[in-house]
């Protein structure tokens, strides 16, 4: 049986990031840069006002005094169109262009209108270039913002927005479709029958997409019918990953992996060393303009979960075309003994705390692999490796983090 | 002037978490819970097969083998109807209830059908329990599941469907409204004009707020205009929060402070002492059902990214009544030296990099306020207090971790 690490391997050796496409800045957020970026103006665009205040010549206030004549008042947007000569000043408001001539500007609060209506200014501080920043001193037009594969947080929003990106060409945002499988399932605000179970995974698997940044699309619910699965399979199959829950153990009805066979998927790999997720199935269809990843994942919900953390999170981050594709793993020492039985690694629901000097891990009382009441007290996996063990408290563990 | 921490204080003090929603499940991801959910169901409903394989009176397979009739086959959402007894034995699958009689699940695996037609079992490791998981295990009805404050996460959302909740009591994601100000501003798709800028801080707030967790309202570019102003103000004081960015200064044609007062906001503070960032403006109206906490940030980007992070931020998570309000601030070591003069405490734009023992962080070349070139390349702010210093390498300093 393969191996975890061989596994994700394979996994994310089929696939590749998604072709760029052009989406507004503002649907950019969280995307992946799929062009360089350099930017089309000098930044500021002209030499100016770091304070709001009078533009002068500075050796003008060689004295610490001058008292001067008002040319204009320069609001936001508007432009100087009088010199400055020694003698005369222009009102100027932090941002605005440096009128033509004047070399300095005072402050506003170092100012004063004298009896006669000119301005008094005493600023004894005053030099060539004082509260002026210099045309493309942030920016030269031409220089390169951005570059391929940065990842778009709000600062490049702002950045991109600064040197003219309206529009931006970005890493297609991974669209994936979650079909759960089984006659068992009801919609969680229905009562089940006997022998019925609510569809947990499938509303789970959803948020876990759209946790992992990528388009979720919720397919619902595909009975045990040949049919029914194989119109579903296909609505899926239009999208970059198709997401199964259930299907795909040993069971009577377990009729997906037949079907998707039916529909040109083909399989990869079924079953991987791993506990909880050892139904674990993926496969490939290659038809088509972009190939469609397809996981079969357990339908309890722990392995479920496990293996979106260990295969299809990763699969996203590298379709997005995103660099953090590892998840974040840490050594850390238990807070209490736990044992470890069987032949395969397992992922035990676990509470990590990390304080400025230590890391510890406590694992959660974990009552097997439907138990979703423990995992909503796990914020990672503590990872053992197989064979019978108990480990003891402040025994050094691996611990993978949830949703990194 | 107020320290960035009582200006922190008086705006947290200001916001109170916002009153419960009932959303859809689909809706939720990210919210805060606002009720105690507790299940309604046993969590497994029935006792239910642990394996894909056979129903069985363990006591059938004492010696290790045994061969039996087959009662019926059960498959998804299917309830058995036959008692097995002695000799008798039901196929089921993974899930499945286990049909009265039976005490063990033998798996599918170690089966294979008689000559007669019967089913062989080879399994010498039946006892009474085997493969059972029993009804309740996970989760007992009236069992509390969530509480009010908790984060919902994926998991938690699968936790809420497994219970049956289809809609859910949250706290209301804080509406917060984005408005620039000021006439020298064009659209990031258009060419500045000399004294135009481009909107930078409109798109970038609209982003901040998203990654903040709240829902952003852009309501575009207001001129330097009375009647402008008040009607996009007044737009933007219907939602819990309204960022205005430029206008706070002490500008020619900063209308914006009377505008507010006009339409009943009251100013709380004005300036805070911080580099950049000290323009902050902030106030709230009170009237109508629930107050709108009003922000006037500073026109340059560095300025407004700052007040976002360190006030902005921390209101949106106390109004979406999250408990992780504080920012994250940790302590590392300089790689580089750095100055810092004034007196004024500084917020320079850093890469800090933790490794498993060593915090370390590098202040960027910054060339000030207005620069969001070196910003694109940090992931922290490196906090120096006021007074004349050159930091040397190797120094500890406190680094503000960028959105956190």
């Amino acid at each position: 049986m393969l191996s975890v690490d061989e596994a994700l391997k394979i996994v994310l050796a089929h696939a590749t990031p998604l072709p760029p496409v052009r989406v507004a800045l503002g649907d950019a957020l969280g995307c992946v840069l799929a062009e360089e970026v350099a930017s089309d103006v000098d930044s500021p665009p002209h030499d100016k006002a770091m304070v709001d205040g009078y533009a002068v010549v500075a050796a003008d206030l060689a004295s610490g005094r001058a008292t001067l004549r008002l040319l204009e008042v320069i609001t936001a947007g508007e432009v100087p169109r009088l010199i400055v000569e020694p003698g005369t000043t222009t009102r100027i408001m932090t941002g605005a262009p440096i009128p033509a001539g004047a070399d300095a500007v005072v402050m506003v609060e170092r100012s004063s209108i004298a009896p006669d209506g000119r301005i008094a200014l005493d600023e004894a501080r005053t030099v060539a270039g004082q509260n002026i920043f210099r045309r493309g001193r942030s920016l030269v037009r031409g220089q390169v913002v951005l570059r391929p594969g940065a990842r778009l947080r709000s600062i490049e929003v702002g950045a991109l927005a600064e040197v003219g990106r309206g529009e931006v060409q970005v890493v297609r945002r991974p669209s994936v479709a979650v079909l759960a499988t089984g006659n068992e399932l009801v919609a969680p605000s229905a009562m089940p029958d006997p022998g019925q179970i609510r569809n947990s995974n499938g509303p789970m698997l959803v948020a876990a997409v759209r946790e992992a940044g990528a388009t979720p699309v919720d397919l619902g619910i595909a009975r045990d019918d040949v049919d029914d699965l194989a119109r579903l399979i296909e609505a899926g199959l239009a999208h970059d990953v198709l997401l199964l829950s259930g299907g795909v153990s040993a069971g009577v009805l377990d009729l997906v992996p037949a079907v998707l066979k039916s529909l040109a998927v083909d399989e990869v790999f079924h079953k991987v060393n791993l506990k909880p997720g050892k139904p674990l199935w993926f496969g490939h269809k290659v038809a088509g303009t972009l190939p469609t990843l397809v996981f079969g994942l357990p339908g309890n919900p722990v392995g479920s979960l496990v293996c979106f953390e260990l295969f299809v999170r990763p699969v996203i981050a590298k379709l997005s075309g995103r660099c953090d594709i590892a998840a974040l793993r840490v050594s850390a020492t238990l807070t209490k003994p736990v044992a470890q039985r069987g032949d395969r690694p397992t992922y035990f629901p676990a509470a990590y705390c990390e304080t400025n000097a230590y890391r510890r891990v406590e694992p959660l009382p974990w009552q097997g692999s439907a138990d979703l009441a423990t995992l909503v007290q796990a914020n990672s996996l503590l990872v053992l490796p197989p064979g019978d063990k108990t480990y003891a408290e402040g025994e050094p563990v691996e611990v993978h983090l949830l949703g990194n």
